[in-house]
């Protein structure tokens, strides 16, 4: 891990690893700044900043050699141990996020999703429990990172237990606004914006301002 | 609705409007900008500038009239008629945002949601669905956004059914990029980039430099 990099650069770097991660088959791949940074529609001095925070250098006649650009992020941003993560009421969200993080030997393990109606499936990849046995899994289980999603009264109730039990991220994507403390890390995600902004772009009554 | 709005404006009225709703059944409620912008975590000239695109100011003694700006904000972002929404691959997550945008009698509403198991409750709040009926629920219903997340191959898949059916704006949770057309509008959310960062902030090895 390199220490220090700033979070946007962090977010952006696992943006490329999605995007080479269909690359790496191919022999001998390149790719030019250029066209990593039309797929991840962001401006290509942005990718080569990037890059260069993390000592890579692109060949000027080829671009950026896929494999070392991999190795590098993987080196660069992923925690030395594994790291586990659990989901709570997102449905098959963590199934999902947990197959795709395997497709490339992430660090990151989605090792548990908790439901909400009380029905447990322990044989389900990842394991599904019920929301009573939330503290004793995360305990057990060594889990740190938690993607949330309840309603707002019920999230900020198990916010502390959540921090009790030894989580020290949560990904909130409940209507409420959690906060971040000095051991918790919390970024909210609102959902309700971006579908009611979503609603206003594609109503038959907008149209945008020249 | 208040048409050329910029969109980040739009997300931010949103905001505001999650904030102020819990402030709305206070006798003649007040709140000044920089309350509200303490609240959103932004500027309060932000606060100002949005407010005044909609047309409202504020006393310069007691600040902004709550009920004045919940009103302001439903006239300007919100859609003249219902608009449907449903939820695929999602769990409960349907639900809690059905229930809270139903709080404020909110235009969009929540009203199927698809589950990946091939269950079906028509009695549940929002009716579930098995994702075989997605095409004919949409169109029946005249579901017109979308909130997904599916493994990547089948991403791509269902937004060309989604958009058959009549689906005009996806919000994508799955791990994939999807790509926006001219009648369908997507935002993708990279929650593997928010987890990725969020295991490198949290991480013990990790200090951030001074």
């Amino acid at each position: 891990m390199i220490q220090g990099l700033p979070s946007l650069t962090v977010e952006r770097l696992s943006n490329y690893r999605r995007v080479l991660n269909s690359y790496q088959y191919l022999d001998e791949a390149y790719i030019f700044s250029h066209h990593l940074a039309r797929h991840v529609k962001i401006k290509a001095a942005t990718v080569r900043r990037d890059l260069m925070l993390i000592d890579i250098t692109g060949d000027q006649h080829r671009g950026y050699k896929v494999s070392e650009v991999l190795n590098k992020i993987a080196e660069a941003i992923d925690p030395d141990d594994v790291t586990n993560i659990c989901f709570v009421g997102m449905g098959h969200l963590g199934s999902t996020i947990m197959e795709y993080l395997n497709s490339y030997h992430s660090r990151l393990k989605v090792i548990a999703r908790f439901s909400l109606d009380e029905t447990a499936d322990y044989s389900a990849e990842p394991p599904s429990y019920s929301l009573t046995e939330i503290q004793q899994v995360i305990r057990s289980k060594n889990i740190k990172i938690c993607a949330l999603a309840v309603a707002p009264d019920f999230a900020r109730e198990l916010t502390t237990i959540l921090m009790t039990a030894g989580i020290t991220g949560i990904l909130n994507f409940s209507p409420v606004q959690l906060q971040s403390s000095k051991t918790l890390n919390i970024e909210n995600f609102d959902i309700v914006s971006k579908l009611e902004r979503m609603a206003y772009e594609t109503n038959p009554n907008h149209k945008k301002e020249d």
